[in-house]
């Protein structure tokens, strides 16, 4: 445990550094979120008290405990979940405003307080009808039929969410090294989400959705400059990156490219993070890229960097499966509690997953996940 | 509206031309369709009626309208779905026929009048037990274990649905130029099939199978052929054909092969379609090959080209995403949506999709199939 | 039938050849094993009797039945299966002990009464805590979770099925040549198996888990020292080998490698079995890497190798479906029955398959299992 303690004093030196304007992670709870009843006060044991958390775990049987190896109750539960709407390489679920009220609760039932949504727009497509994109990149963009970002948000203050919001990737001016094009059209965009859907009790953070494993043209400056902004029109709202280590799982790497080091990658990540330092608040860097016997050195040195920069560090964990040739499917159990083991060993601030609601919801159209869901809730002694 | 109204202005003109032997289409109902119960009257307006398909869409109410951005019922809907079997890359359902009958209720429910059987036989396996193939193809084909043919009939007759035989996609002769050998077995297969399931009332036309993008060996020759050979002996049943746009998304230009544009789509499809004008009757171009932007521009070049040659333009909307790492799970909902629109924009007669069964149907294997059906039927104020 | 009666003389000729203390297969039953009840006479028949097999399968009436061109209850039906827990190319479906015991049981109701667990461990990852591989493999293992092979051989106790126990494919030792460690590792290994689990009436037989199309660098060494140490160590228990035909579905053929012919596959593994043939007491090579066209004339040339060295000769029919860009789901029915015809002809003495949980299964994630499971029955007259 000494790593976690350690993790813990570290992280109570930077909230101090942060000042209390900032409201991030999990130990920055007031007197009133300690909460009364059985089932809420289980849920602030899961979240916030490693020893507790374990105990309460030992005290619901179920069936397959008598074939755990390992202790129950371990590891760094997940309480926070990315939404993947708008979908890139993960088929949509076709879900309405039912079935995702259905998987907030889910997630509200297992210790998730936070839901990021991973864009705002993305290459041509929108969460919401944006004024902003429809003028000025033109034709480009296509009309959306749904406004998620509005929905998402409804459910987000429904269940009392801490949300953060994706911003827009525009796949293409940055990935060509046009960074100020990016720039340029998110802070547009960033002021009309402020202006249309700030005043959401949930509207929590900002989530910089642009995604590198390391420096490519512009994005040093485009995280520099979003982030400010962002921060600026906002009252210094939190904001969130999540790249991902250039490691054996990258399509990069697996098409040849050689994959980083910790060395390396603690190099590339300390000229980026200084750069970027004052415009990003957290990084939670993907787990899924390196093999599993890495992972546990690269979660150090993430925890490294953010303390350097005073940035705190949460951890994306991956629960669907990067080793299979369907891509994707949600996660082998094992695999997950492994990584969750890890995050905490490592001393993690706060575990969020990609993504709750097709890789481990009892609602996901993957039935793997519903099971992995059950399993995860009796191992840490979460009602099923 | 206009390119609507003038749609159907082309429609009614080309009908006149065609004749009454050939009722393809919806605008060919007599008057004994039209139904008089609320739920067939419904449909009718669904299948038939712009305007009052939107009224009746705003009728009824779900929780999801809230956040659609755009207006409820636009967009042509769904009349005509493939069965897809015999599979090709689309994993078997492995469903009886309780499953099938269960799923043709389905179709009629949601407005499907017209079922096309992808393929009467192909490669080494039929949809029957063909002695004609058995004789002539020798060891080359597989003992059939299920009459699917017959099972599709029977049903087709118990919805009052309007069945397209598929053929025999040999999958060899014509793939390697030898066309005439393509034309001679299948005017034998058609010929069988005639004999043996002509009687079934729902026996409604024919569907060449094969598909090309643009003139490749013999094509011309086999569609010509075959077309009238199945015309002539059926008493002029309708034919129709299903070919794919040489876009961005398919396996060869993914593999480097330099995509098509619109003028050149147009001067292939004028030379193809000159030569089988007189075997073909309706095209209905597969819409998944091309990026969403490009699509009305090819929608509308396709309208152009049956109207030229005096053929049905119908529009085969893909309801799989063909943008995924999995290949190939349900279609995102607003992806499907804004297909639907531009078919109406550019003066599409009927859309049909491939496929129901797999992608959009409440009874699919595939979870998010039964999700979008939900969302599609909201969409359109169908009883869910 | 003559094939499948010479087959039977054949395997009893066998039989007494390698003495009753290997009791192998489904001709070995004693007369206690003959049951009373009438499900159990039913299983009897359906496992053991091909007249009664067709004829019981005659009496149960389906709906399906219409529309069936081959006669019911013909073929080999699955006697055994594998359990894919360590899972290579499957994504897990994250059973817990009540999952997995409902899996037995619909295992048992259709007439499996063995199970092969493909494997003890495989690379970094172990069914149980292995206190040999964490000694001698050092850091290279993961603490597993779940002591999965303890949970196995509960249930195959509890359901009588007869357990045979992977080895360790250490996924490096033997495919980089160096068959000396992999050898060693794996007689520590075993014997730490034996000591710890060898109590289970149903531990049955070991299963050589490393998989091979043909002779690899020592794999002949590998199977024979192996092989022989699992029989030493356990009183005589038959080994198992499942290798495959290095047929055109193989990834080294797709990817250009040329595949095997029957003569050559026979030249190859008559150079194997010589060598190992005092270390293996079973084989039943993969059925899905060669064409449907081809698949008998394999088996027969399987059946007369195994013959030819005095082995028992099963067949593993694959349930998942090669054909398809998803890679893998279940396999499409008439494919299966075929195989399964196939199996019967060419005179194999047991069908197993990999594997019945994914691809077969009423509890499986895909759906299309248990639709393949419901004419799997039906064809067969098991109750569904």
């Amino acid at each position: 445990m000494s790593q976690q303690n350690n993790s813990r004093r570290e992280f109570m030196k930077k909230a101090a550094l942060a000042g209390a304007a900032i409201g991030i992670g999990t130990s920055f709870l007031s007197a009133t979120d300690k909460p009364s009843s059985p089932d809420m006060e289980f849920l602030y044991n899961l979240q916030h008290d490693a020893q507790k958390r374990k105990q309460q775990a030992e005290l619901n049987h179920f069936k397959d405990d008598k074939y755990l190896i390992i202790p129950k109750g371990e590891g760094l539960p997940l309480t926070g979940t990315f939404i993947d709407e708008i979908t890139w390489d993960i088929p949509s679920q076709n879900w309405g405003v039912e079935a995702w009220d259905r998987d907030f609760a889910a997630m509200k039932h297992v210790g998730i307080d936070t839901v990021v949504m991973i864009r705002g727009a993305f290459g041509r497509y929108m969460t919401f009808h944006s004024d902003v994109l429809m003028k000025h990149e033109g034709n480009y963009m296509y009309e959306p039929v749904q406004n998620l970002l509005g929905m998402f948000l409804d459910l987000a203050d429904k269940y009392s969410m801490k949300f953060y919001c994706g911003i827009f990737d525009t796949g293409r001016y940055w990935l060509s090294g046009d960074y100020k094009k990016e720039v340029e059209i998110n802070k547009l965009f960033i002021d009309e989400i402020w202006a249309k859907y700030g005043h959401h009790k949930s509207f929590y953070g900002w989530y910089l959705s642009q995604e590198v494993s390391r420096r490519v043209g512009g994005i040093i400056e485009s995280f520099a400059e979003i982030g400010l902004h962002a921060k600026e029109i906002s009252g210094n709202k939190p904001c969130l990156i999540s790249p991902f280590i250039h490691g054996v799982k990258t399509d990069e790497v697996m098409n040849g490219d050689k994959s980083t080091t910790v060395e390396q990658h603690i190099k590339d990540w300390t000229e980026i993070l200084s750069a970027i330092k004052n415009s990003v608040d957290i990084m939670a860097f993907q787990d899924g890229q390196v093999d599993y016997y890495e992972l546990k050195d690269y979660l150090i040195a993430n925890r490294e960097l953010a303390s350097k920069f005073n940035m705190h560090c949460w951890t994306n964990v991956e629960s669907f499966d990067r080793d299979m040739p369907i891509r994707f499917l949600p996660i082998r159990w094992d695999k997950l509690i492994r990584k969750l083991k890890y995050s905490q060993d490592a001393g993690m601030e706060k575990a969020i997953t990609f993504e709750f609601s097709h890789f481990m919801s009892p609602n996901s159209a993957y039935t793997q996940a519903g099971n992995l869901y059950k399993l995860y809730c009796e191992y840490y002694g979460i009602k099923v």
